[in-house]
C-alpha cells in the first residue's frame, strides 16, 4: 500500500544546538521507500544514523546560535502487512526467544512493568492465549484511560497513566507495554504516520511479539493499523522520540501528513483484531 | 458489650526521647471506660494530652538514654454500636456537611484523593447510592488487593497500593478513604482493638460519613465490625499513629489483646454490611 | 499597620455546585478587621463557616448549572506584627510544645517530611540554633529553587519540588514546611494577602513555631513579611486553598490586591530576618 | 593484572521456570579470559547468549520443578587498565559522538535524568571540565548518600535516591549516571567482580564517556578501581542484573569471590582519580 508522508519541524535557535530528529520512514522488508527528500533551511550539513539493530534512522545536525531552522520530510512509502491468523498466535517461551527480543521484557523508563506485576497478572493473567491477553489488555485501556491532550507531558509514564487515568498516544502505548512485560510479553514502542489520523500528528502505540513475530496494536483506537507507516522503534519513547535536542531551541511550528496514493485502502480495524492480528511483513 | 483490651509496648532507648503513645482507648457516647490502667516501668512521668477535636488521647513521656521502658495499657471497655437502616443511608450533600467534617473531603499524606479522580470517578461514580458506593469499593479492594505483610512501609500511601495491590490492614484504609473523598465522600482514619482479630494486633479500618453519622467499615473482613474498640481518629495514620517517636529508640516488644467479657456477642459481619449499616453511638 | 485588600472571584457554573472560598482575612488578636464586605453577584446565600482551631474562616455556596457567579471580598484591616529578638528564639522541646502545635509536626499530603528525613538532617542537622535552622532551609530554597510559574501544578508536592526543583510561592512553602518537620520543627501554611507583590495575587508563605510562637517565614523573598494579611492557617495546601470546588465551574476571572492606608510602612525584608523574628501579635 | 573470580547461585525451584544468569566475565581487548568453567548441578542443557552489543554475555535456562539447582561459574581474568592524562578528558561534544554511544544519554527505568535536570545543572552545571563534573558528582553522592544495605529494594530509582538519600552500590551508580545524563555526559551500568570489596559480593559501578572512551567512576569508594572485572554493561540494572527470573524460584545460596594471582597489585584509589581517569584498554 503506498503512502505519501510528510513533516515539517520548525525551531527558533536561542544558544548553539545538537538536534537528533527521526522522522524518517524505516527502511524494512515490509516497508520500501520509493522516494524521499530530505531539507534543511537554511541549509546545515547533517548527518545520517542509523541505530544498531536498524530500530531507528535519524539525522543529527548542529544549528547554530540565533537562527530559524525548517528541516522537511517527504517521502512515498510502499509498506506490505500480514494478516496473521489466531490459530499461529502463541506465546513464545522466554527460554525459546530471540536474544535481540529479550530487552523488550524488560523494565525502562515509561514503562515500569517491574511495579505493575502484581496489578497486571491480577486482571490479566487468568486470559490463558497471549493473544487473547494482549487484547484484554488493550480493550482494558481504552475503556479506562481517557484520551485527554494536555493531561500529561514528556515525563509521564506508565505508573502515573495507571492511576491518573488519562493521556495521549504516547501514554496509551506506554502502559500497554508495560502490562505487557508485567506478563513476560515481549513489547516494544512504534512511532509512524498515521493514514486518517485526526487530527493530523505522528502517532504512537506498540508492537507485541506473538508467535514469533512482531505484531501491531494500538489501544488508542484512532487510525487503522494498516495506515501506519513507521518511524521507529524503541523499549518506549526515551528511544524514539522524534526530537532529542541538546542545547536551547523551542519547536515553532509542525505539520505532519500521511495520504494514500491508492485507491483500494480497507482499513483493518479494531474489529478485525478480534479475528486476526497484524505485522509488517518480514520478507 | 464489653471488651477488655490490653497492650504492652517495650522500647530500648539510645537517646533522650520523646514519645507520644496513642493506645488508649477512646471516651465517647458510644464508648465508655469502665476502668483502664496505664503502666510504665521503670516509672517516668507522663502527661495525658487530648486533641482539639477529641478524637484522639495519647500520652507523652519523656525516655532518658540507656533506658529500657516498658508501657502497659488495660481496660475494660463497653460499647455500643447502632445499625442503621439503609433507607436511612443518604449522602449529605456538600452544601451540608457540618464544618468539622469538611476536612475529611480534602486529600492528606497517605490518601491523595486529588490523584485517584478519574479512577474513581470511572470506577464507582456510575453507583448512585452513597452507601452502595462505599461498599463497592470496599468489594473492589478486598478483591483486587492482597493482604500481605512485609510488603508495605510506613511511607507507603494510597497512590502506591492502587498501583502495587498489595498491603495490610493500614493500606486497605488509606486507599478506601483516598477512594471515599475524591467522590466527594468525607472519610476518616480509625485505629483501635479488635476481637477475633488473627494474628492479634491494632488494627485499622475507616469509617464514611453517610445519612448525618459515621458509618465504620473495613475493606480488610478481618474481623467483626461491632468487635472494635476505637482508639483514635485522624485523617489517616500521620494523624494517629499507635506511637510517634522523637528521638531515637527501639521496639523491643508488642503484645495487643481483645478479649470479649460477655457471652452473647454476635458478630456483625461483611455479609451483614450489605443489609445495614453500622456505627457507635453517639448519644 | 492599616491595609485595604480586596478580591474577585467569577466562575462559570456548568453543573450545580458547592464552592468553600477562602478569601476572608481571619480575625486574630494581632489581626482586626475595621470593615469589610462580601458580595456574591447574583446574590445567593451564601453560609460562614470558621474551622475548629479557627485558623480559617470560609464562605460556603451552592451555585446554580447555568450561572456565572461573580465573588468579591473587600476589607481594610489592621496588622500588627512583633519584632522578636534572637536571643528568646529557642527550640521549644516536642516534651513542652502545646497539643494544638503537634499536628504540624506530622507529614501532610503536600508537605511528606517523613520521606526527607535523611536529607533534611544531612543538610541542616549540624546547626544548632533552631531559628538558624529555618533561615538556613528558606536561603537553600531561594537560591536551588526557581520561581517559575506555570511548572508545577495542583498535585506538586514537596517531594517532587525537591528534585524537580522550580515552583510557584505554594511549593516553596510546602517545602519549607516539610523541611522544618523533618527536623522536628512545628511548621503550618500561611496564605493571605500581601502588599507589593508583583504581579498582584494570592500569596503562599509559612510560620514556623520557634521560642513559643509562630514565627513568619517567606522563602520566595517576593514581598516584605510584614505587608502579609493572614487569611487561612493549615497543614499545607489542602487545608488552606483559596477555592475548593464540588461540581463542575471554570474560573473565568480574577483580581487580588493589598493596598496600605498608612505612609509610613517600613518593610520587614529577608535581610530584616537575620537580625530578628516576626510574628503577628497574639494579645 | 590476573584475577580469579568465582561465583556460586543456588535456587530453588518451585514452578517450571526461565532464568537468564549473568555472571560471565566478558570477552573485551581489555580483558583476557585465560580460563573459565561453568557448570550446573544437576546438569541441564543451557544456552549462551551475547547482546548485540557485546555488553552481555549470559546464559538462559530452564529448570525444572522442584529441583535444586546450583550454577557455579570460576575463570581466571587478564584485565588491562589504561590511566589516562587529565589532560585528554575533554567532553565529546554530542554532534560528535558515536553512534552506538548516544543511547547512553537517554533517561533509563531506574536513571530519570530527565527528572533531574534543573538540579544537576544548578549544583554541577557551573563546573566547566567535564571529568571534573563527573568527580563532583561521585564526590557529592559519597558525601551525601548513605551506603546502608537494606534501605532499597530492585524498585528504587535515582530519583528515589536523590530525596531518600541512602541506598547500596546500585543505587549509587544509578544516581551517578542520572546525573552524568542530566549533563549531557553520557553514562552506563557496570557489573563486575571485584577485588578487595568487602563484604564479597558482586559490585555496581558506572562509566562514563569522556575523551573518547569509557572511563570507570564509583562513588561507592569500597574497592579500588583497576580491581573490577567486567561482567556486564547496560542502561541501568534493568538491562544487566545478574539473574532475571521468569517463573518461580527462589536464591538459597550465593557466594562471589575476586582474587589477585599477581602480586604487585597497586590499588588505583579514589584519591588517585584526581589526577587522571582509568579505564579497560580497548585494543
Amino acid at each position: 500500500m503506498k503512502f505519501q508522508v510528510s513533516s515539517e519541524l520548525a525551531y527558533q535557535v536561542y544558544y548553539p544546538s545538537t538536534l537528533l530528529i527521526n522522522i524518517h520512514a524505516l527502511r524494512l522488508p515490509g516497508q520500501t521507500i520509493i522516494e524521499e527528500t530530505f531539507t534543511i533551511d537554511p541549509y546545515i550539513r547533517v548527518e545520517e544514523l542509523i541505530s544498531a539493530e536498524y530500530e531507528n534512522r535519524f539525522i543529527r545536525l548542529e544549528a547554530e546560535e540565533g537562527t530559524h531552522i525548517r528541516v522537511s520530510y517527504t517521502a512515498v512509502v510502499d509498506t506490505m502487512y500480514k494478516e496473521v491468523e489466531r490459530a499461529q498466535l502463541e506465546a513464545v517461551p522466554v527460554g525459546q526467544l530471540d536474544g535481540n527480543v529479550l530487552p523488550y521484557l524488560f523494565p525502562s523508563r515509561y514503562c515500569q512493568s517491574d511495579k505493575l506485576g502484581r496489578m497486571a497478572y491480577k486482571k490479566f493473567g487468568h486470559i490463558g492465549n497471549v493473544y487473547e491477553k494482549v487484547m484484554a489488555i488493550i480493550d482494558w485501556i481504552y475503556e479506562n484511560i481517557e484520551y485527554a491532550g494536555g493531561t500529561t507531558n514528556s515525563q509521564t509514564s506508565a505508573y502515573d497513566t495507571i492511576t491518573e487515568r488519562a493521556g495521549v498516544c504516547r501514554d496509551f502505548a506506554h502502559l500497554a507495554i508495560a502490562l505487557c512485560r508485567a506478563l513476560t510479553i515481549p513489547a516494544r514502542y512504534f512511532t509512524g504516520y498515521s493514514y486518517k489520523l485526526k487530527p493530523s500528528d505522528f502517532h504512537a502505540c506498540f508492537e507485541a511479539y506473538i508467535g514469533g513475530q512482531w505484531l501491531i496494536f494500538d489501544a488508542t483506537r484512532l487510525a487503522p493499523l494498516n495506515g501506519l507507516v513507521k518511524i521507529a522503534n524503541g523499549r518506549d519513547a526515551a528511544d524514539a522520540s522524534i526530537a532529542s535536542i541538546f542545547g536551547n531551541v523551542s519547536l515553532t511550528y509542525m505539520s505532519v501528513s500521511c495520504l494514500s496514493l491508492e485507491e483500494n485502502f480497507v482499513a483493518f480495524t479494531h474489529q478485525d483484531y478480534y479475528n486476526k492480528g497484524l505485522a509488517l511483513c518480514t520478507v
